[in-house]
């Protein structure tokens, strides 16, 4: 058995769409990150990595934002890889000639629907307006042979007439998906399950949740509205965009599919290769924490959790870290045990006898508390100053 | 206005129970995070943070890990806090008289009760045996007239039958609460309130939450709990804790009071202090994409980001930063535009003509795209290559 979930997930009756389409926007969205740039192989790379997972969709970029951007968007669409190939774009005809140009599959264009953001971006327009642009910006990409996905930014504070009406509009000029943007992530898993509803019952064409992380719901939300209809979810790698981010690409798709169980037969080896490499080429690192991939997810100091680790990593761990390519560590500290040391013991090669052993983990928790952290040099030390001199 | 959420939050019909409780373990949980060591200073300083929060209860530690964590545990006790003080301790005299010793309001004992960590950790006893250990600790505990909170570990992965035995048994001998334990964060937000509905229907006493974030659902599964008909969560700040950490402080109560209208009266100005105290004396740091109390969290750069924004924040912002004490920061990168520029002209009392302008943002966005942060001085001598010399 490489996982063990909770049997109670299995208690409720959930029904998923039968197909469930990951797009993933860590080269858009994620680089809109404060202080992110990524520059073309940087893109290529990343690019390539989540092609191997088997990522459905890629949003690969913004190409009026430079003409860096531009070629990078360029190369990847050159690269040919399974993924299709989509582009941001405003509801503007020089964003969406760019996005021609770039050789894209496909555009994700977008305007801001709540009357918070018309009022404070588009002054000069109203709602009438507004359904105007969207409606032209889809009939032009169409016409083009894009896949065009309009996105309603704030969706989720936008009056549900008037988003009900957009969307329609939308989806009657030919828009291949509509996309719901929870652009401050302040929408609740009930919230986006009523919203999915009532949009389902009134559309066809498939639904898309980009959802923001401002609250740590994301991945919750993504799932809620899932389950109440929506098709395809947007993602970053490592969670990484705009303020505290996106739905995590990791999250997601191991909840999904182990929690969820709804296998989209990702390749799931690559992960945490996949994290790492977001991490260094973004310079945000990945934090120790974070769920999945972070460098703590398989590390274990406390006695009681190493002692049953031993016995059965799934005592303390969902799912082996080899699933993703992970690894496990054992590290020593103040809240070490016996047996954590006597596989340090073992390790080093040394017999101990148990009086020994227990001074031996006693100055160890000393040791930490005094703020030095327990490498092999230190540990030695501390074993030579308990049992006398023994061979390095 | 200071924050502004979904409507479609309001939508649907939640009860949440007329008392919610955060009970904190920050100082207990999150020191299990590997590498992690808080001395009694450091502690202390936390928990008074935590108390000017309003934390309800602080789980300040495990005494039986060593003498200076019971020291660090007696130094929190002698400051009278308005929050309880509770610690954990296993189902063993000895840990409970070292809690009686610290002068503790209550423990939190715990025993793994699902077939896996009876199995692994427990070889030798059969589920009467564990149910006779919970027993008599909560009975000893209560003699000494501690507040009791019984812990079931692992209690998502546990039969059914047997945790509602185990928990029944545990109220009928004086608990004053149960604890769920979801130990491998690796139950739902439905599977939780499954089991919390079947749970809170046979019993009188209050139920807790204490949720890993192993797939990135701890903030979701307490407050589905806690819809369920739950009473207490336990956090930790900046989520940190064993592998991927716990329920986060700061998301869970800002969710509850934002997007939940669950107002719980916590002087949510000190939230990023404490965060980045916690970030500080862990040596973890604070994630700069963590929810609410990231740095980036208040950053703006895309243009289209930053223009909004400097009409009216809330439009890329749910709350306002002053409500925890955080801080907006405008930055310049790739994806700048022209109105973040013109500010940071006027910032520096600089004129330009737009045709300058629209050459100074090329001229950033180059400068990032060649791997340069745009701080003051380069700014400054990327104006100067556009506009020629002026006065510093």
């Amino acid at each position: 058995m490489d996982y063990f979930v909770s049997p109670y997930n299995k208690k409720v009756n959930l029904k998923f769409p039968e197909e469930v389409k990951i797009y993933d926007t860590t080269l858009r969205d994620g680089e809109q990150t404060p202080g992110v740039c990524l520059r073309t192989p940087e893109k290529l790379k990343i690019a390539r990595k989540l092609d191997e997972l088997g990522i459905h969709q890629i949003e690969a970029g913004f190409p009026v934002v430079s003409s860096e951007e531009e070629r990078s968007v360029k190369a990847i669409v050159k690269e040919d890889l399974d993924a299709d190939i989509l582009v941001l774009s405003r509801t503007k005809k020089e964003d969406i000639d760019a996005a021609i140009d770039c050789g894209v599959d496909g555009i994700i264009t977008f305007m801001g629907t709540s009357d918070l953001h018309i009022k404070s971006k588009f002054k000069m327009m109203d709602r009438e307006e507004i359904l105007n642009v969207c409606i032209n910006s889809v009939e032009y990409a169409k016409d083009h042979g894009l896949f065009v996905a309009f996105s309603a930014e704030d969706a989720t504070r936008t009056d549900l007439d008037f988003l009900k009406q957009v969307y329609k509009r939308a989806e009657d000029c030919g828009a291949d998906r509509v996309h719901i943007a929870d652009t401050v992530g302040a929408i609740s898993p009930q919230g986006m399950d009523y919203l999915v509803r009532e949009l389902r019952s009134d559309l066809k064409t498939e639904i898309a949740l980009h959802c923001h992380n401002d609250f740590g719901l994301a991945v919750a939300n993504s799932i809620s509205g899932l389950l109440a209809g929506a098709n395809a979810v947007s993602t970053t790698v490592n969670g990484i965009g705009e303020r505290a981010g996106n739905t995590s690409l990791e999250e997601l798709i191991m909840a999904l599919q182990l929690i969820y169980g709804v296998d989209m037969g990702f390749n799931l080896k690559v992960l945490c290769d996949l994290s790492r490499t977001v991490g260094e080429l973004t310079h945000l690192g990945v934090p120790k924490n974070k769920p999945i991939v972070g460098k703590n997810v398989f590390r274990h100091e406390s006695g009681i959790h190493v002692d049953a680790v031993m016995e059965n990593p799934l005592t303390y761990e969902p799912f082996l870290p080899e699933m993703i390519g992970h690894q496990r560590k054992l590290v020593l500290g103040k809240h070490s045990g016996c047996r954590a040391v006597k596989a340090k013991l073992d390790e080093c090669g040394l017999n101990v006898t148990n009086d020994e052993l227990c001074k031996i983990v006693k100055k160890v928790k000393r040791s930490r508390e005094e703020g030095k952290y327990i490498n092999d040099k230190l540990f030695k030390e501390i074993v030579r100053s308990v049992k006398g001199p023994f061979d390095p």
